[in-house]
């Protein structure tokens, strides 16, 4: 085995035993010692991979970032129009809800630890600017393929994300409150009604 | 001074010294005896009012729930028409921000500890459910005073509430990263453009 690939495999079983050891006594109660026992490797070897527990947590969730993003860019490069893209983008959120249900107390959990250091904060919030940016630019492809209005690309993008944000946190805090998937797909029919160009989509 | 009257303004002594401990040290770094110093109570006078630290930030939550109640509904008895009201219940968004950005660390960590107890779970998500029934009642009146389409109350309660809630967390998260009480304006007209009867609002 080369020795680029050997230290992928061990990074990758860093990662899975820290999410085992995460999910299951949380956090804070996990010490580095715990995922390196889990994953059979050296302390060394962990801190040559990683700097930090946080370090880890970061890159566990922009990892699950990084294969959401890769599927929202295959719809959109698949889809015939934004309209329709937008559509099958909202169903996707069932598969959020899925995993993140599993995930609450440990992201909550999280979150606490990185509002109180900016620098974590930082990287928690950046998919936030990133899906805004990835709505803007969907919108304006709308609007060149002659399916949208002449709207604010930025300010759709923000309602855009503001309602799949809503729709994340209501279908991951209360599961059995609704059909949230069909909620979001009435909600964006609902905007779409006002931003799309009469006889299309 | 009265009995019941002395009773009340001890309990709120101790909610004001509770809210300034929390802020100033974190939910967790806070002790009751810290908080009965502050206040200037015994810890059986706290306990006679409060059966644990966990109880003091639910009513501090709720009675900030309150007042926010009060003055949706103050709109709401007050406009001229439901999507009037609509618009400017949106509006008052701004001043949830400016309440909840000081407090979102200390939110975030009370969360870590709900999402871990049943009870006070039902606690926290209870002003969702509070607010789709609200919302719910007031598409309701707007099909029956005329201005709304016969459209589904629930169904739209549920999408004005993530898109409430989303913009929340987007004016929280990132208070800097966009106009977002007239982003919420703009998402709300949208919403409403696709549910509103022609010739009204």
């Amino acid at each position: 085995m080369k020795e680029k690939q050997k230290s992928e495999e061990t990074r990758n079983r860093i990662l899975e035993a820290a999410e085992e050891c995460f999910t299951r006594y949380g956090y804070d109660s996990t010490g580095v010692a715990e995922i390196c026992n889990t994953a059979g490797v050296s302390k060394g070897a962990l801190y040559h991979h990683f700097p930090s527990k946080q370090a880890i947590f970061v890159e566990m969730f922009e990892t699950w970032m990084r294969s959401f993003v890769a599927e929202m860019e295959r719809i959109r490069d698949s889809a015939a129009s934004v309209p329709a893209a937008l559509l099958r983008m909202v169903k996707m959120t069932g598969l959020i809800f899925q995993t993140a249900a599993g995930q609450l107390p440990l992201f909550i959990e999280f979150l606490t630890k990185a509002s109180r250091d900016p620098e974590t904060w930082k990287a928690t919030i950046a998919p936030y600017k990133f899906f805004r940016k990835f709505f803007a630019d969907l919108i304006h492809q709308g609007i060149e393929e002659g399916t949208i209005q002449e709207v604010d690309p930025e300010r759709i993008a923000k309602i855009i994300v503001a309602y799949g944000a809503g729709l994340v946190m209501q279908g991951v805090f209360d599961p059995e409150g609704g059909r949230w998937v069909d909620v979001g797909v009435q909600g964006i029919r609902l905007i779409l009604k006002g931003i799309i160009k009469e006889g299309t989509g």
